[in-house]
């Protein structure tokens, strides 16, 4: 991934070198703070709209309040895309963090939130894409309100990183049994031609492209069901593919070692994936 | 809390105010890292030891690797004090992030980590060590290992937050009935003249004031109890107190607007801070 030198913070535009922060910053020494990924097709925002509600939404759960709409919020990330000429695939950072100020739990006061966006070339990873990943299990340690899309991710680096280790791409988390998601994706099993995923509650990101596969799974059709499922479940799954911003579909083929079916993406998860290259217009 | 301008980072001493770090910084953007709050009374650490050992442990935790040993890392905060002339009683606030780095969840290669340390006046909290303070009841909401003194806090935050908006000093942290600890600090119920603390694993952060806690209770033959209390047992504690190393051993005498046995500080409690005022020599 390479990175475009015109950086968005604080609703102005100025060189990426330019911007730093105090080592008292309350991302930096609290991870107080809320973030999204967006994708970027051909220049193009993808599910925009989408990110921004959901950016509302963990700013409101964590009583963090800042000045510009979403309609600001949208035109300063649509011209950092111009700003850095972007026309090719990439993806967006944005982050808004309380603030900078001396260092006490409690909220400070005339402090205002600081907000930075930045751009990325991101290609699509097409051979994963189309021959699937790997994956571990790994206990679910994270905290009760992971809807929040909060900077606090040391559990999700931890388990990613064991994942990497063992040479899988995620890890899937479990918490009493019961999966939750993946340590950057929501994760989805196919039995008998129906889907299953976690329910969008406090246990889980709300993903966007988990929110357009239920779409697609609608219009093609397949039943999608919001109900949990268990680990002992995987072993029988037809087919597991994870949905996020940079990984799109991924079919998931093999799960701490032993193949999911046949070891190969499974026909739902490819009728979805052409779904969602029509809706992102790819 | 005054700041004092000389800051320790990669163990070198510079103005605070040249300090400052990139927006991919893995503090700032996942929390990466881990911190320790350090005492200082009359210009000399109390427990330093216990705090660079506790330091090694979380960051063996998170797998973040320094260059610098406990003896490096005592001698540079010794010297931190030195430069900055600190006499009084103040606090250093130590902190070790896995380093700057392009954001991507694995552990960067070839990226060393980002240290900083600074002090503070901090003057000991006579009042509420004499009157006790309030605290209201919270669902603790955090992650599974709270042993590690990790830059995740929003959880502690928001706890914390809603503690002051009541009207309160702490909230004290419960997790399917049990009491784990506070938003910043352990916490004790004495009944029958014994000391009642939640177990030191995984639950909760294991305190230095906490260990001091249990060597005073030793010497001064009070029966210390490191099994769980119940939310229900409150409402029936001759004492309650709190720890930490900023609030020493400060009696909680009101919990959810209701009064601890008399409202007043009890007896075990303020022979522990006499311990403590003795084994800090202030």
């Amino acid at each position: 991934m390479s990175a475009h030198t015109i950086i968005m913070t604080q609703g102005k535009f100025m060189h990426r070198d330019s911007l730093t922060f105090p080592f008292e910053e309350r991302g930096l020494q609290f991870g107080d703070g809320v973030y999204e990924v967006i994708r970027i097709y051909k220049g193009r925002y993808y599910l925009l709209e989408e990110h921004i509600d959901r950016l509302y939404k963990s700013l409101q759960a964590t009583q963090i309040t800042i000045s510009q709409s979403k309609a600001d919020l949208s035109y300063l990330l649509e011209e950092l895309l111009l700003r850095n000429k972007i026309i090719n695939d990439a993806h967006v950072y944005l982050q808004i963090t309380r603030g900078s100020a001396e260092r006490v739990h409690l909220y400070p006061e005339d402090t205002k939130p600081n907000i930075y966006a930045y751009v990325k070339n991101t290609p699509r990873p097409l051979k994963n894409l189309t021959n699937g990943v790997a994956a571990i299990t790994y206990p679910d340690e994270r905290w009760k309100n992971c809807y929040i899309k909060s900077l606090n991710l040391l559990p999700n680096i931890l388990a990613k990183q064991n994942a990497f280790e063992q040479g899988a791409h995620e890890a899937i988390l479990h918490k009493d049994n019961v999966v939750t998601e993946c340590s950057t994706s929501n994760v989805f099993l196919v039995k008998n031609n129906a889907i299953y995923t976690h329910p969008a509650n406090n246990s889980i990101l709300h993903g966007c492209v988990r929110s357009a596969v239920k779409k697609f799974a609608a219009n093609l059709d397949i039943p999608f069901n919001e109900t949990i499922f268990k680990l002992d479940d995987i072993s029988s799954a037809d087919e597991m593919f994870l949905t996020n911003s940079i990984d799109e579909i991924m079919p998931i083929v093999k799960i701490d070692h032993n193949i999911v079916n046949t070891g190969h993406p499974g026909s739902i998860t490819k009728q979805l994936q052409i779904a969602y290259q029509m809706d992102a217009k790819i």
